[in-house]
C-alpha cells in the first residue's frame, strides 16, 4: 500500500482552519464548540470519500467504519481552550489517510475514529472514557466546565450527528499517532518514538471556603482568606512530594478560580485543579494521601470548608507487544536509527480503548517539547515519517494475519 | 431642623432595588452598569424633587446642588461586583434627606452628592480621584476593569447625563456618613463612630509570565509555572512583613487569574492584585519595598518576566477638626455614651475630597462586621441614629457660620 503524502498534508491543514486562532498555526477547537461541530461534520465527509460508513456515538465520538473486523486508528479532533494544530488531529488525519491507501491497496480493513472531549472539558479523555465504558455517560452528564455548562447541555450541540452505539467487537487493536508534546525527540534529534507505556493520570478539584470580606476593615488575624488557603497547600504538598516522586512524576495545579476575585475583597471560596502523573499506580496512590491529608491540614489551620470534586483518573497502561512490534518493524524501515522506544508522559485515548482491545503508540517529536500552546508545531517530513511508519506497520499486521 | 426617618428608610430601600442580588439585602450595582446607570437616573430625580439642581461631570459623579456656597455631604451609589445595600448608599440617602429637611427648615445649605467608582471597578475611588484632581481623566481613561474594558469606553454608557464640571469652589466642607465595614462598633455595641483619620492604601497589579505548556510531558525542573511564582511570593511577603506591620496593617491578594486556567496546562501567566492599607505613610512606602523587592527575586529565581501595573494609592488623611467636633457633640446628643471616636481601615471618598476642602466621618455598626458582601447590613435604629447626628451636626454648624 502506498500512503499520499501531499493528500494527508492537504487535509492536516484543512483541519487546521477550523477554530483557527490566526496566532500562528494554534488553533481553538474545545469539544462541542462551533469549531468542533464544523470540523467533525467536515471529517464526516471525509470518511464517506474514503469509503467508509460514518457513525457517531452519544458522545459525539466520530467513527469511519470499514467493513467486517477492522484494526482501528485515530486520535481526537477537539483542542485546548488554547492549543495546537497536531494535538489529536496529526493521529485522525494519519489514520484517514492510512484507510484510504488500505482501500486503494484492496485491504487491510482499517476503521477511523476522533474520540470527543479528550482534552477534557468535562472530565479526562471523556469521550474514549465513556465509550470504553470506564464512564457512565449519565456520570459524565453530571461533569460542568469551568463556567458551569454541564456534559449533558454541551452534548446537545451535536444530537443531530448521533447515529447510535459503535461495538468495539469489530475492531482487532487500536493504532494511535501523537505529536509527544515533550522535549525528548526534538533533543536528541529522533524522528519516531514507539510507546512502551502510558502514564497514569488523577485530576480533581479541591474547594477551600473561607469567609468575603472587606480588605480594609478586616484584621490579619481575624481573616479566612481562601487564597491564602489555597497558596499555603501548594507550598505544603511541594515539599511533601520531594519524599515520595521520581524525576519523572510531575503535578500540576493549573486552574485557580477565586470568589469574588477582587482586589478589595478578602477572597471567601477558592476553587482549583490538582493533577498528577506517574507511570506508577502505587506512586499516584501515594500523592492522593499526600494531598488529601496536606488539605485537611490547612483547612484545619485556617478555619476552611474542605471540600474535593470527584477524581478523575486513569491508570498506567502497557502497550501490546504484537502492535508495537510492527511499530518498532516500521520505524526502523522509515526513519532506520533515528527512533527510540519511549514512555508516554502525556494522557491518551489509547489508555480508554486499552480496556476494549490491544493498543499500540506511535510519536513523532514536538519542535521545543512545546504543545497546549499556539506555538506547538512538527516538521512536515517528521509528520510524513509517522505516517509511512503507520503505513508498514499496518501492511505487516495485515499480511500476519493472511488480508 | 427635623429629618424624616420615614422617607429616609423608604429611599434607602428603593435604591436597594436597582441591581438587587435577590440574595437577603444585598446588590450587584458596579459602576457605569445598566443598574448603576438607572440607580443614578432615580437619585437625579430625587435630587430635583429635593429642590437641588442636578449636575454630573465626565467622570459620572452625581451632584445636587443648593444656591450658594453650601456644605457638600453624600457618598456613593455603585456597588463591589458583590456588594451590599448600605456600602456608599447609606452615606448618598442620609445627604439627601439632610437636604431636604434642611431646605424646609430654610437653612444650612446642603449639597448632596454620589460620586463614581468608589469600588474600584477601574482604580481606587476613581470618582473622587479625578474630581479632585489627584488623577486625570485622561490616565483614567487608560485603566481597564479585570475584563479588559477601559474606563473610557464604559464611560460612553452615561455620556447623556454629562452636563459638565462641578466647581469645588462652593462648598465650605464635606461630611460623609458610612457604614464601619469591620467589627469594632457591632463588638462594643455602640451605635456611632466618629472618624479621626483614614488609613492611606496602595494597590497595584502584578504580572508574572513564564512559558506555558503541557502539564503531563514537562519535567518539573524545566517548568516555568506563573502559579507557582505567585504562590512563593505569597510567602515570601507574608514572611518578611512580620518585621514591617503593626495588628492594624492589612494586605491582601484578592484577585488571581491565571492564563490560560486549565488543569492539564502549566499556566503560562499570572496577574494578581496587590493591596495593601496602614495608617502610617512611611510603613506603606516600606512595604511596597518588600513587595517589589520580593517580587523580583522569584522571578530571577523562577525564570519569569515581572511586571508591574500602575500603583494607585491614597495618603493617610486626618478629619478636619472643627466638623469633626460637630460630629461628636452630635453624637453625644442622640446615643449619649453609645459613641467613640475611631481610625477607618477602609478607604472612602473622603480621603480625595480632603484635598479640596475640610473633611468629616461618621461610621454606624456594620453586624458582624461584614461588608463587601450580599449579607452586609445594620440595624434601622442605627441607621436612623446616623441621620440624626449628621442633622444635629449640620445645625450646629449652620448656626456657627450664622446660618
Amino acid at each position: 500500500m502506498k500512503v499520499d503524502p501531499e493528500r494527508f498534508l492537504s487535509d492536516l491543514h484543512q483541519l487546521r482552519s477550523y477554530g483557527a486562532s490566526g496566532v500562528g498555526k494554534g488553533v481553538v477547537r474545545p469539544a462541542y464548540s462551533e469549531a468542533d461541530l464544523e470540523a467533525r461534520g467536515w471529517l464526516a465527509e471525509r470518511f464517506e470519500q474514503a469509503g467508509l460508513r460514518v457513525e457517531v456515538d452519544a458522545m459525539g465520538n466520530l467513527f469511519g467504519l470499514a467493513e467486517g473486523p477492522s484494526l482501528l486508528m485515530g486520535s481526537h479532533s477537539d483542542s485546548q481552550p488554547e492549543g495546537g494544530w497536531l494535538d489529536g488531529a496529526l493521529g485522525v488525519i494519519a489514520a484517514l489517510e492510512v484507510a484510504r491507501a488500505a482501500k486503494e491497496a484492496g485491504g487491510p480493513a482499517i476503521s477511523v475514529v476522533s474520540f470527543q472531549d479528550e482534552e477534557g472539558r468535562f472530565g479526562v479523555t471523556t469521550g474514549s472514557a465513556v465509550w470504553s465504558g470506564q464512564l457512565s455517560l449519565s456520570e459524565a452528564d453530571g461533569f460542568a466546565d469551568h463556567a458551569g455548562v454541564t456534559l449533558k447541555n454541551a452534548r446537545l450541540a451535536m444530537v443531530d450527528m448521533v447515529t447510535g452505539d459503535v461495538d468495539a467487537a469489530q475492531f482487532t487493536g487500536f493504532i494511535e499517532l501523537h505529536i509527544e508534546q515533550g522535549p525528548t525527540l526534538d533533543t536528541s534529534g529522533e524522528q519516531i518514538g514507539v510507546v512502551t507505556d502510558i502514564v497514569g493520570i488523577r485530576d480533581m478539584k479541591i474547594t477551600f471556603e473561607g469567609q468575603q470580606n472587606h480588605a480594609g476593615t478586616t484584621p490579619m488575624h481575624l481573616r479566612r482568606d481562601a487564597f491564602q488557603a489555597v497558596s499555603t497547600f501548594n507550598a505544603l504538598i511541594n515539599d511533601r512530594f520531594r519524599n515520595v516522586v521520581t524525576p519523572s512524576t510531575v503535578w500540576t495545579i493549573g486552574h485557580v478560580s477565586l470568589h469574588p476575585n477582587a482586589s478589595s475583597i478578602v477572597p471567601g471560596k477558592a476553587v482549583f485543579s490538582m493533577q498528577w502523573r506517574d507511570g506508577d499506580g502505587e506512586r499516584l496512590k501515594r500523592m492522593e494521601t499526600v494531598i488529601r491529608d496536606a488539605a485537611q491540614e490547612v483547612a484545619d489551620d485556617l478555619g476552611m470548608t474542605l471540600s474535593f470534586g470527584p477524581m478523575l483518573g486513569l491508570e498506567p497502561v502497557e502497550m501490546d507487544a504484537r502492535l508495537r512490534a510492527a511499530l518498532e518493524q516500521g520505524a526502523e524501515t522509515v526513519a532506520q536509527g533515528r527512533w527510540r522506544t519511549m514512555p508516554s508522559g502525556a494522557l491518551h485515548d489509547a489508555t480508554n480503548v486499552s480496556r476494549l482491545m490491544p493498543v499500540a503508540m506511535l510519536f513523532v517529536p514536538s519542535i521545543n517539547g512545546i504543545s497546549h500552546a499556539f506555538e506547538e508545531d512538527t516538521s512536515e517530513t517528521d509528520l510524513v515519517a509517522g505516517l509511512e511508519v503507520l503505513a508498514c506497520a499496518v501492511q505487516a499486521l495485515g499480511q500476519a494475519t493472511g488480508r
